[in-house]
């Protein structure tokens, strides 16, 4: 079952698509607004039955997508995460996780743009495997720790690379306005049997440029999500974005940046397809 | 004039604060319900006329303090920034400013505890001067960028440095749950003739631990203004916390860590005192 969230004659709402068209969900269960809300209300298994005596009315071709989660609580970014990376950027594995994070308003969406900023060259893809947490939990053991997330989705984590090594900090490199594309929607964990078994790929105007399995993770999910609830809480709705495999453009040789009309896609099996448009900022 | 966010009766208000009792502004100008809302709609003008009129009633002793802004678009936190600091940490001054985030749930406030954690015995302070911004901009010039504040605040930073240093990004260690506190108020950047002339300091169960001048910024206000502003646009209610000063405890010889029962206060000359007791986090 697929869960988005999208814009319709001009307001913000979220809804199941069936392949063809969307049954909007906003405030239809336990008054929840945005899929996060549904989320924290603990409102999925209601919206699942009401999904299947409401077909969807609105076609897909209507709407404007949004971020899977437009305003979530967190997003922690895991750097470093697959051993091909690692050694393409010339670094070592770390004994733990490379935590950083990304704020919501540098979030984009499927079939709207990435913008290449006009300060910049250097806009580089990243896919990603993203994790939405569907509990509130902290110090979570990485045996129970699947049983906190609701669903999965795609991320392409653009980075600004010039700026990520501005200093030790990835700090403002990871955080430009429109680069962190989430979607196009998110697949409940329950339809997913092991994630370790997808695989991930980004095409750049279709041409392969990452692929993956997500078994490969050096640091998999569980341990990430006990890592980070060691700390502060997962709530509802906070999204947990999981590294890249190696293939990043910047450490290719020569290296490929992205540039206005540029076509980026992120794949992962079983999940969906993330494609986006770069376009430059203009002033 | 000092404008907070707090909880009465159990519920988040927000008003002004006359020295003795505060005038509950949630609701009465543009229908603001937050102070972040108030900004955004530019309703400080009309607050403070409002507040002539109406007089405080509610009295500080039956309020408990939120952190200034509780639900900032985001906090953009600033490393290595006073060159005493960067000598006592032994990395060197770099290029640009160092840029990495906090989450605003990892916000405390006013005579509210700071948590100490449970997994770490190597909690920090960390006294900085927090700048609260009140109008969207991007690309913004450093010779305006001072145009842009609406307000300056105190804000400790905790840090949990064990986890500082898990790997190369802060990440996790500048986010652990209760740690940053934010407030006691916002005093308006009106109110403030020039902001390098202001002192900042840390008191640990009374003794001076850290104290600074904030002309002795590396990175002044308006240059990280502008600098965050490339990439991407600051929003009303956003926080700019802008680093702090030498004398950190972990750094001491001997390292001194906060622990259960210690009170730590941060002082900004011309803003105010912002006061915590630590707390061990329980199960």
């Amino acid at each position: 079952m697929k869960f988005l969230s999208f814009l319709f004659k001009g307001k913000s709402k979220f809804g199941v698509y069936d392949g063809k068209n969307i049954t909007d969900l906003t405030g239809k269960i336990k008054e929840a607004n945005t899929l996060r809300e549904l989320i924290s209300k603990k409102g999925i298994n209601e919206a699942k039955i009401f999904v299947t005596k409401n077909p969807g009315k609105i076609n897909i071709d209507e709407i404007e997508f949004l971020p899977v989660i437009p305003d979530p609580g967190k997003i922690v970014c895991i750097g470093l995460n697959y051993h091909d990376h690692v050694e393409e950027t010339g670094r070592t594995v770390e004994q733990n996780p490379v935590v950083f994070f990304r704020v919501p308003e540098s979030q984009t969406a499927h079939n709207r743009y990435i913008q290449k900023p006009k300060i910049s060259n250097y806009l580089d893809y990243e896919c990603e495997m993203a994790v939405v947490m569907g509990e509130t939990g902290k110090h979570i053991n990485p045996e129970n720790a699947l049983n906190y997330i609701i669903g999965y989705s795609c991320y392409n984590e653009c980075t600004v690379r010039d700026w990520q090594q501005h200093t030790s900090q990835f700090g403002m490199g990871k955080n430009f306005e429109k680069t962190g594309s989430f979607g196009p929607h998110m697949i409940l964990a329950e339809n997913i049997s092991d994630y370790k078994k997808l695989t991930i790929k980004t095409k750049l105007n279709g041409k392969v440029m990452q692929e993956a399995k997500l078994s490969q993770l050096i640091f998999d999910i569980p341990t990430l999500i006990s890592y980070v609830s060691k700390a502060i809480p997962w709530k509802a709705g906070d999204v947990l974005v999981t590294g890249t495999p190696g293939g990043v453009g910047f450490k290719r040789k020569p290296p490929v940046f992205l540039k206005d009309g540029d076509k980026v896609d992120v794949e992962i099996s079983e999940i969906g397809l993330l494609s986006n448009i770069i376009k430059e900022e203009k002033n």
